[in-house]
């Protein structure tokens, strides 16, 4: 049997006992952002170290601050590289609830694809790559020595992990640092993701009257929050889709002509991305096209706003205040806390008179990183997806963060290898997120053979 | 005794009762705008029917579509002029409810306040001017003929009364329409309300992806609808706080000399006003001074804005769609529908492409309008009002909107007159609403001694 044989066959012999594992992990609703879900974040980190602790791995869980981290390690049959394995078992919110089909934290299957919050981030993808280790071990195949670090928080900043992270530096220490927390191009072909984009972001509040006033009396007397809120909003922007924040751009490196050209290698579809999104790729500045606009450019984005009354009916109030969360996607040359600072400036300079803004839970999450394309790692890696799929992977820079591979790969001196198998599809971070069974199988399929053809390498 | 001591005699006699049943009042949570209320409001309907029958009125729930409008009648001693009061026992919603230090329909009496939803705005007022009527009946003083409309919906527009008015403008005929919604001046100077600005609104809604999306992934390739629907409401207005919707400002009629005049009279007080407010009046057109902007100028507001993740934490998406709530407040020459029209036609002109915009809940409420000074109704109430306060009223120009006053005016007949006892520090419509006992006396004690005077007149 070739490994990739063997693997398959673990997975049709233990098919049901693995979705069973599998649904019994998304049951628990570890939501990061929710401080009331902390208890349901340890009880899933209990039921991870069992589940590993049976693969043979010796498992910790690392209180750093509240937080329930998860550290394992496995002995290799071989000598180093050794490998760490990252990944988080914390979900997005649920909300909106009335947009799900079926129950957020109740795993449905339907045809061939997994229902749940969590059933591709992060869930799905890093228990179809232990699935691919168990795989392994089960079969005898010699592995390299393996860490495996599952973080609570990636969600919302991975702060505790941020912050524990020099006195975890040897426990974590390693040579490659594997992430399987990202996508495969939309037309369903392979990738390695050789860039991911940094994030920062903060939320902003105006506040006028200290009531909300009758806008009929104060109309045209008092400034209104909601009003001068969206103002402030549009003074990020030009016309051209450009950020007009004084600054923003000007450490930012651009893409190597090499990169450039293969995030360009595959044709952008629109009509793929209207199928997959509903709407078409008209965000972002016109002076790029939609690849580069996503891979290379930095962003602001309103992730949400609130003021006044937008319930049944009407009540005509002019609102005390207005709210907006905003995010800053960044790209190499961009410091996480310097965007702050630039935006917050920005905002107050524009603040009109009678108004009060206030910038709190400012959070530099991490900057952005690309790959070296041509290191022996990533050729490795091209090889073993090349073997599945009989035609090389492609390269993608992905618009998303991962912020916590930047501050690992500083602390442990490992280097990053991101394959990952998602799909726009998948809905990540929306009402009805899913993994199929075909991605979760791929992943299982990548996670044996790259372990092994590590293993095999050094031996 | 003299009439003014007749009628403060009744007040101090039944404060008790008076009290007891201004609470019972209160006590009917009858929000107009919440279908969910319309039995509440069905409740408050029998209630007052009981209340005005002791009182020696002919009354009768008129059904208006669902909307239980009241209509009671009491024959004069005396000849016409005839004087339909009209009132509203509806009230604005109580959210935000945590903002509220006393519960809304449970109404407390501290010092001198009366703190509820209603307390003044219309509750207030309409009950305390039935006191004065009590009183004159109790005291034996003869009253003209006298209708009373009391409106289940002026809260959220009057449409019910609206659309029966044609049915009823013989059951409502009069000669003298005495509406008592408004306000004193800010110094507390008593006044009569010469002029109202007339209302529309209507809900905005930008619609882009067919669900939330990543914001990593889609950031900078996929058009926010939260950002788009801000740079669509920047656009409402220049930087100099003047409307920029085209023809918006067209057929409007400005105001003559001598209501400018009157209107600076009595000088702004930008203290008062932080006071009353928390905020400065720095909203509007820089080009017109605060108390021209609030009654001469018309205005849009955003009442209302929603997009995406504003709760704890974070949630980075691009959200599926945005919605704003928006209200024109309008002066004489603007139409209530052309100005719909204008707006909707400008949003609709700045939509970005890849986004789809919905206008909906279009209501035009009605024009505002202006009343001539010199006609002798007005004289006869500034005469009143001088006796009371021992100096003549201020007239005022107020920026709310009673819509159904013009209507009433073209069906009816009747010559209007807005005279009302609210002051800022009320505040109605937000929460923590109330009405002061003094403010209750001085309301009692005009429509007791206008009606006298109006009944003195004729014999």
């Amino acid at each position: 049997m070739t490994m990739n044989e063997i693997i398959d066959a673990a997975f049709t012999r233990h098919r049901d006992a693995l979705l069973a594992d599998y649904f019994e992990l998304l049951r628990f609703p570890s939501v990061s952002s929710d401080p009331a879900r902390l208890g349901d974040c340890a009880r899933c980190a209990a039921w991870l170290k069992r589940y590993l602790s049976r693969l043979g791995f010796s498992v910790e869980i690392v209180l750093a601050g509240d937080q329930p981290l998860l550290i394992a390690e496995r002995a290799g049959a071989t000598r180093p590289p050794t490998v760490l394995f990252y990944g988080h078992y914390d979900v997005q919110p649920a909300d909106p609830l009335e947009l799900w089909k079926t129950p957020p934290f109740e795993p449905t299957l339907i045809d061939d694809r997994v229902y749940a919050r969590g059933a591709q981030d992060n869930k799905g993808q890093f228990f179809a790559f232990l699935a691919g280790v168990g795989a392994l071990i089960e079969a005898g195949v010699p592995l390299p020595p393996l860490r495996i670090l599952l973080d609570s928080q990636e969600e919302s900043g991975s702060r505790a992990l941020h912050a524990a992270l020099p006195d975890l530096r040897r426990r974590l220490a390693a040579h490659v640092l594997l992430v399987g927390d990202t996508g495969m191009h939309t037309s369903g072909r392979l990738a390695i993701t050789a860039g991911l984009r940094g994030l920062s972001h903060l939320t902003v509040r105006l506040s006028g009257p200290d009531h909300d006033l009758h806008s009929g009396t104060h109309g045209g007397v008092a400034p209104n929050p909601a009003m001068a809120l969206a103002r402030l909003i549009a003074t990020l922007h030009d016309d051209d889709g450009r950020v007009a924040v004084p600054g923003f751009y000007d450490r930012l490196i651009p893409p190597t002509e090499e990169e450039r050209r293969q995030a360009n290698r595959l044709p952008f579809d629109p009509e793929a991305y209207q199928r997959e999104t509903g709407t078409q790729p008209t965000g972002g500045e016109r002076a790029y096209n939609p690849i580069e606009r996503g891979c290379f450019r930095p962003t602001i984005e309103v992730n949400g706003i609130q003021a006044g009354h937008t319930g049944p009916g009407t009540k005509t109030i002019i609102p005390a205040g207005a709210v907006a969360k905003l995010s800053m996607r960044l790209v190499p040359g961009q410091s996480p806390e310097g965007v702050i600072r630039l935006v917050s400036e920005h905002l107050k300079r524009h603040t009109p008179p009678g108004l009060t803004l206030e910038i709190g839970e400012a959070q530099a999450n991490g900057p952005g990183f690309r790959l070296p394309l041509d290191s022996p790692l990533v050729r490795l890696a091209s090889g073993v997806l090349e073997q599945m799929a009989g035609e090389p992977p492609v390269f993608l820079w992905e618009g998303a963060s991962v912020p916590i591979v930047s501050a690992l790969q500083e602390q442990t001196g490992a280097a990053p290898l991101l394959v990952g198998f998602g799909l726009g599809e998948d809905r990540i971070h929306a009402p009805n997120e899913s993994f199929s069974l075909t991605q979760f199988q791929l992943m299982m399929r990548f996670g044996g053979l790259f372990l092994a053809e590590l293993a095999a390498r050094d031996a």
